[in-house]
């Protein structure tokens, strides 16, 4: 008798972008997985919880499926979306390579509110047009992919949203990264640092490209680098960085 | 004597995924903008109400913008997310272009889950890795860009997840798309045609790239392309789509 797994997004951080489909999954779980200071952020008994550190993502999916294939309802919860850099991918990684029987379990992802969304609306309308989302961990995947998809990405106009830019374990990857799009790009691009959007110690802030520093990011920022179409309009309280619809015959 | 003007993001249709933020926005304006449909969704009384149709995003900002200045708290609804191809940009250019006092209105945008995040939800984790947001409107920009853009994604192995595919006005750049993607993809890469995700006319279907029509798609359509590592996983309840973490080296 096969349980159910919800997949559930709570979105960037405030109890105010947490979607009542959410909020009712979690509450209706018998068992909830995730990063401990997600589930903390949730109104959950103790006895429900089942929080880990914020590796391990595949034998937590292990986990939760464990449990849902002996009939339980299970909720994995996971900030912002869990279908962008988080647990959705990681939960089929394992129903495929695991016993047959996982793949009767019922399993619903709750989409939520993703961390360059957030960031994007405290900044103005950065991702206004076409743009990309590139994780620049190369935990999973070799550094020179990496380094393809920035430069296609520049080179073909997307504004780009970079995941997991610096940890303790990856210290030089956004520097690097930083550097091979001032090769493609020009230096006034705006380049938007966007730290725990919604919550209360949130930082945003804007610098030039030629002035970005890796140091200015941290595990919890996500990093918007504009194309040389957008645009920073100054007013007194406070700048707003968008990037505009119309995109000119000349630009390309 | 500015007032407010708050850009909401309703999310993808389901009232189960708004969130709490852009409801209480919504409660508290004083006039309330946006397309019919999507004021249609909310509870908003009659008096308060002012729909348009779906073009004409420009006018439509000028219109709100002019209310805020005056002084009142307004609300410009968007589908979705307001800064993914919708109306957080268009205001942002009417600002920009507009009289210098429209700089002093407190403008707030909130976010909200954008169309690709709820269908991809709904078929798997095909946003598993790297990916990008395409529009296909050519309203604004050449056609060429978005070859060379949709050219530079796939090649990099990029999934792509296409906004505004099809329209009466734009009936063939869809079917132009699947046959530009032939000559780089793989006949046998998953496409998924996701369609009102989260609403009761829900339709979700995926196909082979060789076997994807545009005849599949309508205006309410998001279109996500995968990549040549992007896996079908055959269950008994359907299909899940999903983009595994993991990048060999072999694959670029």
């Amino acid at each position: 008798m096969s349980g159910r797994l919800a997949i559930v997004g709570i979105g960037p951080g405030s109890p105010e972008q947490v979607t009542p489909q959410a909020r009712a999954a979690v509450a209706e779980a018998e068992a909830v997985f995730g990063y401990g200071p997600y589930l903390d952020r949730l109104d959950i008994p103790a006895g429900r919880k089942n929080p880990s550190d914020n590796r391990e993502e595949l034998s937590r999916a292990e986990s939760a499926l464990t449990r849902a294939a002996a009939g339980q309802s299970v909720a994995m919860v996971s900030g912002g979306d869990p279908g962008v850099f988080a647990m959705a991918a990681a939960i089929c990684e394992a129903v495929e390579h695991g016993p047959s029987h996982w793949r009767e379990i019922e399993i619903e992802t709750i989409p939520g509110v993703t961390a360059m969304l957030a960031v994007a609306a405290r900044a103005g309308a950065p991702l206004g047009h076409d743009f990309c989302a590139i994780s620049l961990s190369d935990n999973l995947k070799p550094w020179e992919v990496v380094e393809r998809r920035l430069a296609a990405a520049a080179s073909a106009g997307f504004v780009i949203a970079l995941y997991n830019p610096i940890s303790r374990a990856r210290p030089w990857q956004l520097g690097r990264a930083f550097e091979l799009l001032a090769t493609i790009l020009p230096g006034s691009t705006p380049v938007i640092f966007g730290r725990a959007a919604g919550r209360p110690d949130e930082r945003i802030e804007t610098v030039r490209l030629d002035m970005a520093d890796a140091e200015m990011a941290d595990m919890a920022t996500c990093v918007i680098i504009g194309t040389p179409l957008t645009r920073v309009l100054e007013r007194a309280a406070g700048p707003i960085v968008y990037t505009p619809r119309f995109v000119p015959e000349a630009q390309s």
